[in-house]
């Protein structure tokens, strides 16, 4: 596009009036994901073209997905009155509200979701790690498998992931014994940790190098006993259940596939199963 | 500043030769948070500079957090090797990763939270809702009330929240009963919903006009008896659990409040207290 200006139509560059491209959202909205190169003029004005289009037919919410190969247009989008709704590496995700009425775009994800695996076998052994990295490096805590549940992926499917990961064991996820909602976990931010109890089918440990400094089958009381275990509630409690679940006394939730109430969406439903005695529901 | 180049030192303009203000972080980074408003010329003469200084003290992660209002930065951040990290409606956090070894930059919030309050009063009856907006409007179903957790809140305490809002009924909280997860909830974010059994201690509904068409006390089987219960998974699932608590046979997970075993942070654990007969953790 040359740098002379073109005709304008209603405030609109004519060589540029055609639309964004776009798809229509499950809410009356519209996405709008930019794929092809544009330079920041262009963009403006085929987004207020679009703009016009979108207020007649009544759209709502307009999503505008950035790569950040497209970081040029994103000053301009601001300018428009687009705000930022989420971001990850590869993206920025922004979003506008035509109607005059109150906002109804979703709020953005709020929790990282985190796994700790306990995997016990029939010795009464008890599956732990010390990290390279991390809060315990050096210190030499004995600790259980833990790590972070990926985008898109099951709870219990991340707690198998990290112990293959972290030591080379296969295990059969059985039950969510407990979690914990804390705050503030990076910057506002807040995590949901998830106590997982996996029954192990194979038993050689083959250590990861990159994260674990080394990998063992320790007694779950020599386990118990180490001084952090007294010194932290988490801990404590968490081996409190142990202590509980291995004489049989204590019942954390299971799993159960299911549709949802929502788009038919297929999920995992995590529930008390022990005294559905007639199974009606599983 | 004027257009005129400003006289170059080791590629770094002279008049700016200023740092950035910086804090550090917990894990050998530092935050970056721009405040005052700053020309693109003058912010990366200042970064260059910063950054010579935070490569010879060994730093590791920058986080550069750029309210929406310093939109101008965004793309000279990017051209300067920064990569998005997340972003809420008010500004946008940038990442820059310098070690040579693996970044251990912790990845962005995943999940949603969700919360669905069942609550049940003393004559067998459930709180429900018709809404205004979303998938059951203008059904005719009757529907627990539900609603996201913010960030920063206890699942428990937006039950609460949910409950009072939508039916202006107080509550006092008892049990996670089950949860669900479900992924591309929105985009790649998974979703996690909680289901809160309640206890109310008003029982007077004063709807809110804004989401809520309706809200009542329904007989619990009258609920159960709705044709959407019996074609979906879910709801069907929930009133098994409801009918199994109602006759005392179900145990959910009560809360706890606990300090975390990073930083001796304040949560809540939630966990199957029943069983814990000597109290031995409570």
């Amino acid at each position: 596009m040359s740098d002379q200006e073109a005709p304008l139509v209603n405030g609109v560059e004519h060589m540029t009036c055609e639309a964004l491209p776009f798809v229509d959202d499950d809410y009356g909205g519209v996405i709008v994901e930019m794929k092809t190169p544009m330079d920041p003029k262009s963009f403006v004005a085929a987004l207020k073209y679009s703009f016009a289009q979108w207020r007649l037919q009544g759209k709502k919410g307009v999503w505008l997905n950035l790569p950040i190969s497209h970081v040029n247009l994103v000053e301009p989008a601001v300018k428009e009155g687009f705000r930022y709704h989420h971001a990850e590496p590869t993206y920025l995700m922004l979003v506008y509200w035509i109607p005059e009425a109150e906002s109804t775009i979703p709020l953005n994800a709020s929790h990282r979701v985190c796994v700790g695996a306990v995997v016990l076998n029939h010795n009464k052994e008890i599956l732990v790690v010390q990290e390279k990295y991390g809060t315990l490096r050096g210190t030499g805590v004995w600790k259980i498998p833990t790590g972070v549940v990926d985008e898109g992926e099951d709870i219990f499917a991340a707690a198998i992931r990290e112990v293959k990961e972290e030591t080379g064991i296969d295990t059969e996820f059985l039950e969510i014994l407990a979690f914990c909602q804390t705050h503030e976990s990076f910057f506002a931010k807040s995590d949901l940790f998830f106590v997982c109890l996996l029954r192990p089918t194979s038993f050689d440990i083959q250590k990861q190098d990159l994260e674990i400094e080394a990998a063992q089958w320790m007694r779950f009381e020599d386990s118990a006993c180490q001084p952090i275990t007294h010194k932290n509630d988490f801990f404590k409690a968490i081996h409190r259940i142990c202590s509980m679940k291995m004489e049989k006394s204590y019942t954390g939730f299971s799993t159960k596939p299911i549709t949802t109430f929502i788009d038919d969406k297929l999920g995992y439903l995590y529930w008390n199963k022990q005294e559905e005695m007639n199974n009606s529901i599983s």
